[in-house]
């Protein structure tokens, strides 16, 4: 899985692709969950943030860009092979919004990253199948 | 229709969203048509052009990017109503980017707005009944 992982993160394509995917999902689950329209982008730190709660082993020193980087180049590969649709990953990211509520934006962006993280995980299972370690 | 477009277009909120939308449609279609990972921002002249394309009345003096939030904005509204889907959309803009091959920027540039006009044409269409008119 790390290979894959390494793989992925250096196709800056894959990336600016994922990028896109991120930002519908995002905009998409936020309209929902508030009721009213929304466009946005996901910050940086959101998705570096996801990818440290998936706990799963990363190139070291790496900034939040390039972290964030190795999740979108993920997700667009999952969904390009469709592995992951966008409904799916828009119902864990809207269901992640409701439950933290829109109070405070720290906890909004906590309950982004969880949901992105799960997002994540379910992509790599499907990438690597089932039995993927390290 | 014109009372239609008048209200998307002054939602920012729809238009924001209409933005992700069309940036991962472009970036889905070019994708496919190149055979190779891309991700990026559709230009808001393509978006301005396919509103000239269109050939519907919009409100005078608006700049490029105020036109294109009108088509953004209209896309959205389809699309979460479920009047419009994203792998539609990104089968005519295909075929649109197919069409035109990618030898010039320029050419890209037009078939990206034609094909763009015959979506927000659709999603018009689909909003306002099949005997909206002016």
């Amino acid at each position: 899985m790390y290979g894959t992982l390494q793989v992925i993160s250096k196709d800056k394509g894959l990336s600016r692709l994922g990028d896109a995917f991120v930002n519908l999902v995002y905009s998409s689950a936020k309209s929902r969950s508030s009721g009213k329209p929304f466009g946005g982008k996901v910050p940086d730190r959101v998705l570096s943030r996801s990818l440290s709660i998936a706990g799963v082993r990363t190139p070291p020193r790496l900034n939040h860009g390039e972290r964030g980087d190795i999740v979108e180049g993920t997700l667009a590969y999952a969904w390009m092979r469709g592995l992951l649709t966008l409904e799916e990953a828009v119902g864990v990211l809207e269901a992640g919004l409701r439950g933290v509520g829109c109070d405070s934006r720290q906890k909004e962006e906590e309950g982004a990253a969880k949901a992105f993280s799960a997002i994540f995980l379910t992509a790599i299972k499907r990438i690597c199948g089932p039995g993927a370690e390290g």
